[in-house]
């Protein structure tokens, strides 16, 4: 068992292989996984399982230690994370073809931010136990799987490094 | 030809299975590679190159196309960045046990920041081509190896987030 599995409120829609469509559609949409054949899709989706959740769902709760990634498949969510003084800093929003919590997925540490839904939010899941099965079973799959996972941290790497010598730049141009 | 072959003043050492002692050496120390079984090491080290570079050696220039990423096994560099104003920020000091480069590595964009030698420096390279072929010959070395850039890559996500948040967190106290 997951620790998807233990999120109140949401509704299990089985394997993702009648998702392999809109999972199309959406990579077609955003160039994630287009090294994918659609049969690697199809092998890839076997792994995974859909959910639906209603608004207001803590998909991903900040702290927790889990141990699942998400595709976001329909509907939107607020990234969110605690600050200094216990208020919720609003991070961002995804919405489809957006991929959430690779990091705990790979480290199992706890998470970074909270993932709410702002509608009924349909997604597909890959947790950690179907990432080893993938793996060992599908190993052209899975090599292809975590190279498109180090591109992805990899982006968001380069983005976070700029926007951090951006706002170091701006205080030291401050405190002169 | 690797862009590690363009780089002036640098001794090539050939393939890194003579120093699989210190990259064990280095391991125990620093918990990188940690999964990884003795002769799955000397496999990996198969696919690797050493060299070795003197006192301010640019081993990667910001900027460039790379395509491989360093193990440090002996010596410093500094990691340097260009400001907005075209100035040299140091951004830190690399030493034994640490990887560089992996970004460009995985995703062939320009380099984010350079590493200058501030000693002679001995190191060992694997570049794109060599983990293709890691990949595809040794798929079980390769699967271990994407794992533990991954874990990297992820580390330093999180800690860049970590300071982009309190750099954040600092502007906007200043500003009230």
């Amino acid at each position: 068992m997951s620790s998807i599995d233990r999120i109140p409120n949401i509704e299990i829609l089985g394997d993702a292989v009648p998702f392999v469509g809109r999972i199309r559609e959406i990579i077609e949409a955003i160039h994630l996984f287009e090294d994918f054949e659609p049969e690697e899709l199809t092998g890839l989706a076997r792994f995974m399982r859909c959910f639906r959740a209603p608004l207001g769902t803590e998909i991903i709760r900040e702290g927790d230690t889990g141990d699942f990634m998400v595709l976001l498949l329909d509907g939107n969510v607020e990234i969110v994370k605690k600050d200094v003084r216990g208020g919720a800093q609003i991070m961002g929003n995804a919405g489809p073809g957006k991929t959430l919590g690779e990091m705990s997925l790979i480290d199992g540490e706890p998470r970074f931010a909270s993932c709410v839904a702002l509608d009924s939010v349909t997604f597909a899941v890959l947790d950690r136990e179907s990432l080893s099965r993938l793996i060992a079973e599908e190993p052209h799959i899975g090599v292809k799987l975590m190279m498109e996972l180090l591109m992805l941290l990899n982006q968001r790497l380069r983005s976070v490094s700029s926007q951090l010598l951006d706002c170091m730049e701006a205080r030291r141009s401050r405190i002169r």
